[in-house]
């Protein structure tokens, strides 16, 4: 029997940093409007100061604060009105001691006023005459040039997963375009003489197809693009050909099922045939997952997983979402929660030990469960809120202890 | 000048449950490969037990659990290998006392067996015999039928917001379409005769239209479809107009600006020409977006959320994601992180008050610190990870106090 050779979830990392490490993802002009979820691959600047005018940020009027010290409603200061700034365009008008100008909320701040005193304190006289029942301090509701952002200023880090916020502030810069890194290529490879279309007839011995759909679902949420999926049977020359066109065409070539210790193993040596550097990762310090494999064909990572769905699952999220997130340069931002175990968890001694939990609610925080299931059981999958992780050097969790739980989406 | 006659936010909740809580969102059968995302319209049963047949989970041979107590290396037990289990395949073979067969991970367990030893325990004495070094436990490596999910057991419950995950669940049943919510229509309008497309040229007074695009991408994210946006001028006609239409077409249509208390607020008198119920919340009791408004135009939900970028995120935040996921039904896991603030937050006594965090990672958890900036920067939108809530009748928050942040995706 061919023993295991293992590394620890840390060493698999480095070697796929040796390996890949050097793959540099090209990038793409997209439109705005298309690019939440994707990365930038460069930093963006701002092109203008915004805002580019001074600008009010109230209903009022614009003044020479020192003319307003020291008013009140029993003493009130009186200014004279000179005119009204529209909405939208720019103003000629000049504010002098003495003088004020309507300015609605974002109109412009004409010249020489250096304060804005809000309707609420003011009181019409007459058509030409306001009396101000409150002083206003210099600056006092104006945004200046560029107070919010400065010409050249950074907006969006480079590696930044794109929200709708920051589509509100490309916007605010003018910005329609930004060069997005192109989604690496991903092609799903599901092997088993079992496995079966899941939507079709089904004999008994025969186990629907999971794989391919959920690891599909898992790249597109990751950032990558799935370029085709396929179910081949467990047979060598089958899958070296799959292999063979995957890794011409993919960043990522992802095989579950034919990987754990049995004669039908075929992965292993078809990543092999390929020549240098082949296999580079036989098997992973991992539970569950143990049986996972990695190598490379070309310019392709192969990773071989395991067939069971949820061992499938947590080595895509430990490995695969670590290439892809390599890959699209992503900043990392993981949020995790803290909450108390309900349960005792056992872990394996020498592993990695990732177990799914399910989160409630409680006064303090949170509580989490851990789903206790035969590794094989998919049910779990859609009862955990996120999964938290055991070190290798850490002997289980106890009931009442408190675990970081790393969320799914 | 007109006071605003302002509800709090549970009285807005209020009072949206009693004006759109008769709405029914139809469903539409969608197919799981298109799914992510959506949200089921009812509850997902499964039609199958899983597995359906009993299932190894390693390699080895199946065995009469009875025939191997006390087995040991040795003191093995001796047993006659009566055949082979090939994956994906059904098999007649009948294991009993004193006879065993080989089956593989996943493979069909042979009537008679009760347990399966791992292929690592046994030696192969000849090519009909194998010595069993290890005793095995009945139901030991063995998954029985339905030990997964029973048939006619709810696998996702109504209100599912579709994950990755769910998909391998759905493939595993067999199901290939489900029933889903369809996507609340919404139409973004956005009015201010300042507002400008951001893209093309801008002369000075005038400001880039960010709203559109921002609320756009937050509809999306939310499960919502935006049927059309425009940019219209803060003129009584126009948008009476542009209310008009979209809101025979649309479920919810999203005025942004043009709901300050300026001379220029066309909305309000908009709403309330279409007739009864016209406006029913003229203000929020919300820090920042005091001057929301909400209104019904035929059966479309019409929202008049403050111009500036920042109140309009939290307002459409605070209300529209609220009646965005009424509509959908959706079954809401809002996750929080709890953090340590670290620096002293000021709130409007009788308003519930947002403010926008930036967090960063320290030793123990989490750190939270305010974005302070005037209201209609921009910038923080980028910066800010989550937001956190100050009540009503609390007043501020202290340095060093523990906040719930609610994380943004």
């Amino acid at each position: 029997m061919k023993l295991l050779n293992v590394d620890t979830v840390n060493e698999v990392k480095k070697k796929m940093e040796d390996y890949f490490g050097d793959i540099i993802a090209g990038y793409e002009e997209i439109e705005i409007t298309e690019a939440l979820g994707r990365v930038t691959s460069e930093d963006i600047l701002s092109s203008y100061d915004i805002p580019d005018f001074n600008r009010s940020t109230v209903d009022g009027y614009a003044v020479v604060s020192k003319d307003t010290f020291g008013a009140s409603e029993s003493l009130p200061a009186f200014l004279n009105i000179i005119g009204k700034v529209e909405m939208g365009e720019a103003t000629e008008l000049k504010v002098s001691k003495g003088s004020c100008v309507y300015v609605p909320t974002g109109g412009m701040i004409p010249e020489g006023a250096d304060g804005m005193l809000m309707i609420e304190y003011t009181e019409l006289i007459d058509e030409i005459m306001i009396a101000a029942h409150s002083p206003v301090a210099p600056g006092e509701n104006i945004i200046f040039i560029g107070d919010d952002i400065q010409i050249g200023e950074r907006i969006l880090p480079k590696g930044r997963v794109i929200m709708s916020q920051d589509i509100g502030v490309l916007c605010a810069a003018g910005i329609s375009h930004i060069r997005a890194v192109k989604k690496p290529k991903v092609a799903i490879v599901s092997t088993g003489d079992e496995i079966v279309d899941p939507f079709g007839g089904i004999n008994k011995g025969q186990v629907r197809d999971i794989n391919t759909y959920i690891l599909s679902a898992m790249v597109q949420e990751s950032g990558g693009e799935v370029t085709s999926s396929i179910v081949v049977r467990d047979d060598y020359d089958l899958i070296k050909e799959t292999v063979d066109k995957a890794s011409k065409l993919n960043d990522i070539v992802v095989i579950s099922g034919g990987s754990s210790v049995g004669v039908k193993d075929n992965t292993e040596r078809v990543i092999d045939s390929f020549g240098k550097p082949g296999v580079f990762v036989h098997g992973a310090a991992v539970k569950p997952g143990k049986p996972t494999i990695i190598g490379k064909v070309r310019n392709a990572a192969v990773f071989g997983l395991p067939g069971h769905p949820v061992s499938a699952v947590i080595i895509f999220k430990v490995f695969v979402e670590h290439l892809i997130d390599r890959m699209l340069g992503k900043i990392k931002e993981n949020y995790f929660v803290d909450a108390e175990c309900s349960t005792n968890i056992h872990s394996s001694p020498g592993k990695e030990t990732y177990q799914m939990v399910e989160l409630a609610e409680n006064e303090k925080g949170y509580t989490a469960k851990p789903i206790h299931a035969k590794s094989s059981a998919i049910s779990q999958l859609s009862k955990a809120h996120g999964m938290i992780r055991i070190p290798l050097d850490k002997e289980g969790i106890k009931a009442g202890e408190t675990v970081r739980v790393e969320l799914f989406r």
